[in-house]
C-alpha cells in the first residue's frame, strides 16, 4: 500500500536532537553534549523510591485506575504556583503529560491549516514541530542577550495584520531558553506583553527551567506580568524527573476547557500514579530540596564548562559563547565559514556531540543563520566535560 | 482577551461520557452504567504493587528518566503479539500513551482538513471526536450484529471516489465493539480487507476488548488477515490497569516513523516506568492469570445483567437488546418515540446512569438513529447490576 500522508504528517521530521542523541549512544565512550537532562545526581532517587513505596503501601486499586482527564492535583499545584505569584484557580490549570503536551494542546486549539504564527528565533526545536504541523507560517523574530527582540515583533506583527495574516500566538521560552540559555529581560517581557495586548495575541509561554536559576533574581512570568490572556506551561520533567511525564498549563478557563477536550482525544488523562508521586515530592519539601542541590550542582558545572571553553576553544574571530544564569544550555556561535556537517562529523570522530544550532531555526531564517551548536553542560561529571569540551575544540580547529 | 479557537478544537468537544459521568459521582449511590471500565475486583493489585517494589528495589535512576519516543519494551509486546499471530519486527511498533493515542497518531498522519474518512457507526464517541478533529467530513457505515456492513461500505466508497474524496482510512473496533459490543464475523472481516485493498485505504483497527472474550473463538486479528497496510492499536488499559496508559500502535515501518516523529512532539514518549510494570506483568505471565479471572466474572456478570434486563424491563415492541460475547458493553435500543433527554433525567432521578446512544453518532446519521442506551455490564457486583437494571427499567417505564 503506498501511504499518502497528511499536510501535518509532511512538515513534521524526526529532530536532530533525537537522532544525534541516539546515534551518539552507540559509540562507546562519547560524551554526549546533545541530551536536554539534568544532572543525574541530584535526584532524590531514594527519596522517590520511598514516595513509591509509601503510595503502595497506602493507597489501593485507585492508583491503577484513570484521572480525571483535567488532571488529579490541582489543589497542590494551586499552593505550588501560588509560591510564583501565579494565581490559579481549578478551572484555569490542567495536569499534561508533559510540558510538550501544552505546546501541542495550545497549537491545536488555536492554529487552524491557513494560520500563521510568530515564534522567537532559535526556539526549541520541538515546539517547532508542533508549529509546524499545525501552522501554514511560522514567522520568526530574533532573540538577543535580552531575549526576543521586541522592536521586530513591533515590525512584524504590522506586516502580517496589513496581510491580513493576525498571528494566533506568539511562542517563546522566557527563562533560560532552549536552545540559547538566554534569558527575557524584565523590560522586554513588559513589552512584548504589551505588544501582545495591544495586537490581541495570546503568548505562549513556555517554562521548564522557570525555577533553575544558578545566579541573579528571579523575573516574574509573563502569565503574572500579562495576566488571564497568557498560556503558562511547566513540567517537573527537569525539576523532580524527566521521566514521569507530569506538567501542567494554566491558561484562561475557556482555553482550559478546549485543552481538556482535545487531551480527553489524544490521551485521555495523564497516568494518576505518576500524578501522585509529584504530588507527594512537592508536599514533603523535596521539590525546594532537590532544586537547592540541582541548582548548586549546575552552578558549579555551568563555571567548569565556561573555563573549558576559554581553556580549549581557538581563539578565532567569530567563535564566542555565552553565560547563561540558568537552565541547561550553552549556545556557541562559530565562523560563518564554518561547515557545520563537517564539524558535526568530526566532533563524532572525537567522541563528543551537540545538536547544530539549524534544528532550532525556520526554514526561512536558517539561510541566514550564523553557524552554531547547542550545548548541554550540566549533565556530566566536571571531568568528562572537560574531556568533552577538549575533544569539541579539536573538532573545532579540524574544521577551520 | 477573546479568544479564536482552531477549526479542530470548534469541532470537539466533551463527551457525554466523561460529562455523564463526573455528574453522576457526585449523586449518592447512584449506579453509574457509563464508564468504560472492567470489573475492579478482578485487578491483581498485590501482584502489580510487587512488581512496583521490585522495580523499585532493582532498578536504579533509569526508571525515572526519558523512554525512547518509540517505547522501550519492545521485544515483551513481540512475544506477546506473536501469540496472536500478529508479526512485529523493530520498525513496526511503538508504544503509546493509552489506545486513543493511536487514534490521534493515525488520524494526525493521514487526514489533512479537506479530507473524508469512514467510520461504523455508531462508532466510540471518543475516537469520533479525533476522527471530527482531523477530517473535513466522517461518512458513516452502519453496523448490524455482524458488524461493519461491508456492502454499505462498498456504496460508499463508490460515491466517495466519484465525488473526488477517496477516505484517509477505515475506522472500526472489529472485537466487542464499543458502544454496541458487536464482533465483526469473519466473513465480514474479509470482505472488509478486500474492499479496503480493492481502494487502497488503511484500516485502522482498534481493539482495546479483543482478549476479553467470554465466549466462542477468538476471530484473527484485520492486521493479521490484511497484512501490512492495517493500522492495530491496542492498550493494556482493559486487561492490567486503566491508568497506566501504556499501549501499543502496530502498522507499516513508513507510517510508525511517522507516528513516532508526532508522538515526540506532543509528549515525548510513554512514561517508563509504566511501561516497566507492563512489562513485568506480561513476563510473570500475570496478563493470562488476570485475563482468565476477569473473563470468567465479566462472563458471570454479563449473564446476571442479560437476566435482570429480561427480568426489570418492559416487553413493548422496538425495546431490544444484544447479547456480546465479551468486552465491556451492551446496547439497548428503544422505541422510535423516546425522548432520550427526558429518558436521562428519569434515570438519574431513578438514581442509575447510561451513555445516550447518540453520542456515537455523526451529526449527519443522528438524525435517523434509534433511541439508544450504552450499559456497561462488568463494573459493578451482581447485586449492584440487579438493583441498578431495575431502576433503569423504571426510568424506561416512566417515559414510555
Amino acid at each position: 500500500m503506498k501511504f499518502e500522508f497528511s499536510y501535518a504528517a509532511n512538515n513534521v521530521k524526526n529532530t536532530e536532537i533525537v537522532r544525534i542523541t541516539e546515534m551518539a549512544s552507540h559509540i562507546e565512550d562519547l560524551i554526549p553534549f546533545t541530551v536536554g537532562l539534568p544532572a543525574p545526581e541530584v535526584i532524590l532517587v531514594d527519596e522517590l523510591k520511598i514516595i513509591i513505596e509509601e503510595i503502595v503501601t497506602t493507597e489501593g486499586l485507585r492508583i491503577f485506575q484513570y484521572s480525571s482527564p483535567k488532571g488529579s492535583i490541582e489543589s497542590v499545584l494551586r499552593d505550588f504556583l501560588g509560591k510564583d505569584n501565579i494565581k490559579v484557580e481549578k478551572e484555569n490549570i490542567c495536569v499534561i503529560t508533559g510540558a510538550l503536551q501544552g505546546g501541542f494542546l495550545a497549537c491545536r486549539a488555536l492554529i487552524s491549516p491557513e494560520d500563521w504564527v510568530i515564534s522567537e528565533i532559535p526556539a526549541y526545536s520541538i515546539n517547532l514541530q508542533n508549529l509546524r504541523m499545525h501552522a501554514q507560517r511560522i514567522v520568526g523574530v530574533h532573540m538577543d542577550e535580552q531575549g526576543m527582540v521586541t522592536r521586530e515583533l513591533h515590525e512584524r506583527l504590522k506586516e502580517m495584520v496589513k496581510k491580513g495574516k493576525k498571528p494566533k500566538l506568539i511562542y517563546t521560552i522566557p527563562d533560560f531558553q532552549n536552545p540559547t540559555g538566554v534569558t527575557m529581560s524584565l523590560k522586554r517581557r513588559k513589552e512584548l506583553i504589551e505588544i501582545a495586548d495591544q495586537f490581541d495575541i495570546p503568548i505562549l509561554e513556555d517554562t521548564p527551567y522557570r525555577y533553575m536559576r544558578y545566579e541573579g533574581e528571579n523575573l516574574p512570568s509573563l502569565r503574572k506580568l500579562g495576566g488571564d490572556g497568557g498560556i503558562h506551561i511547566n513540567s517537573f520533567s527537569k525539576t523532580v524527573a524527566t521521566g514521569l511525564r507530569v506538567g501542567y498549563i494554566v491558561a484562561h478557563p475557556e482555553l482550559i476547557k478546549c485543552f481538556v477536550a482535545i487531551k480527553t482525544a489524544t490521551d485521555y488523562c495523564t497516568p494518576l500514579f505518576n500524578q501522585m508521586v509529584v504530588e507527594r515530592f512537592l508536599k514533603k519539601g523535596l521539590w525546594e530540596k532537590q532544586l537547592d542541590i540541582l541548582n548548586k550542582v549546575h552552578k558549579k558545572r555551568r563555571d567548569v564548562f565556561l573555563k573549558a571553553l576559554d581553556e580549549y576553544m581557538p581563539k578565532v574571530k567569530g567563535l564566542s559563547w555565552n553565560k547563561p544564569l540558568g537552565g541547561t544550555f550553552l549556545w556557541v556561535t562559530l565562523p560563518f565559514d564554518v561547515d557545520m556537517d563537517s564539524l558535526l562529523e568530526s566532533s563524532i570522530q572525537h567522541k563528543v556531540a551537540f545538536v547544530p544550532g539549524i534544528d532550532f531555526y525556520t526554514e526561512e531564517m536558517a539561510k541566514t543563520a550564523p553557524p552554531a551548536m547547542r550545548l548541554n553542560f550540566p549533565y556530566h561529571p566536571e571531568d568528562r566535560i572537560c574531556e568533552g569540551v577538549k575533544r569539541l575544540a579539536s573538532a573545532v580547529k579540524s574544521v577551520l
